[in-house]
């Protein structure tokens, strides 16, 4: 077996279940740890910031810091940021997104905008999506930090970024550059900030539309856990399937040198 | 040239251009009104009521009462009746859609909805948004009075009724009926209304796509006019042709019997 210098660590479904841990991921990272492998949890969710994050897990009992977080809007500001440093940004998002452009230099403004960037906002109202409109009308370019379409509630489904980006897609008839997983610029922003190349990484995650497709689609190999959104009974249909899967990460241990 | 009991005549393009008045158009219905001849006008706009609407026309002087306007939200509002009367409505809309749903008797609720209903909504949130999706997850009828994308207004094209329905379809994976033109829910209503038969009306507008295509797909005779957004240019690449064209709506005034 192959040894990974690096992991990129899907979180909700493969760490957690909403506010439910993973016993065998809590192990899983813990032996990361003490083999002093480099991981980072690396999530779609764009309203949340690292420390957020991390605290969440934290109160799991699963071992992390802030910077061991890598979340969809960090993603976005840095690519933003390799494409045109202190670019002036109108955003649709929470305090996630906010932090992270700021973080990164970027200006956050209504006027004279380089780019639309948008996140899941529960405030989201008509004048934002027709602010976002006229600026990509005005030249702006478009980007999104994830396709999400929908995000499991107590009450139900409620809709994911995605549909609130596509709103302002129908509009305007220009699509977005969508960052999150299954795309490949959140795990290049990813590797660079862990500073490893892609064949010494391993991408874990369980659902294969997202996780594991991230993986494929940027030629990093990938671990399939099936403890999450994917049932095992759907891994004979996959055309394209990931390096390896386990059916809890507990199994994938003894691979950690 | 056969004789039409009855007109149909789209507003913005065809009567006015915003806010100015096309003065053929304002003859050509002056016509209509001396014949004795019946016509409604028919708009995809589903945030004004019939009075709103016909006061507009009145100021520019142009011959109508609230009974000659036909909106997307009273074609919306019907169409519903016919299906299930005083069937429960969860709406996500402006005055007009409000009025109408409740001149039909239909009750506007957040709770165990028959339908949702979508119409242009300047105060639109996440939470109505979030309301709508879980409604129609849990069964309701997904309704859309039409599925324009933008509206012109003087800071430019800002999100229509289709990008606000498209966020509701894109995160619950359904799509909705679709009521205004070029659909035919709004024309059989329209037609209803003014208790004609299809043979013995004519449907008038400048846009192929929206109220000549709404003619052709109601087997409603049509005539075109140049005056608003499709250009005389695009005549000859047309697969089907309406019935007629005029430059302006004087040019018809002949045909008037």
């Amino acid at each position: 077996m192959k040894r990974y210098d690096g992991y990129l660590i899907d979180l909700d479904g493969t760490m957690y279940l909403g506010n439910e841990r993973i016993d065998a991921a809590a192990e899983f990272v813990a032996a990361l740890h003490k083999k002093n492998i480099p991981y980072m949890f690396l999530t779609n969710n764009s309203s949340k910031t690292q420390s957020q994050i991390s605290e969440k897990l934290n109160k799991m009992e699963i071992i992390s810091t802030p910077d061991h977080v890598f979340t969809s809007s960090m993603a976005t500001a840095k690519y933003i940021k390799h494409n045109k440093e202190n670019a002036k940004c109108y955003m649709i998002g929470e305090k996630g997104l906010a932090d992270a452009l700021e973080k990164e230099g970027l200006i956050v403004t209504e006027e004279n905008c380089d780019y639309v960037v948008i996140g899941i906002d529960r405030d989201v109202n008509y004048e934002k999506l027709a602010t976002a409109c006229l600026a990509i009308r005005n030249g702006a370019e478009f980007i999104s930090t994830n396709g999400d379409i929908a995000i499991p509630t107590e009450r139900g489904l409620v809709p994911g970024n995605g549909a609130i980006t596509s709103a302002i897609t129908v509009s305007t008839g220009i699509e977005p550059t969508f960052v999150g997983k299954p795309e490949t610029i959140i795990m290049d922003e990813a590797m660079n900030t862990l500073g490893l190349d892609k064949e010494k990484i391993l991408m874990v995650g369980d659902n294969y539309n997202t996780d594991i497709l991230a993986g494929i689609n940027t030629g990093v190999d990938t671990l399939m856990v099936f403890t999450g959104v994917t049932p095992y009974e759907d891994y004979p249909k996959l055309k394209h399937k990931p390096t390896y899967f386990v059916h809890n990460l507990k199994d994938w241990i003894h691979n950690i040198k």
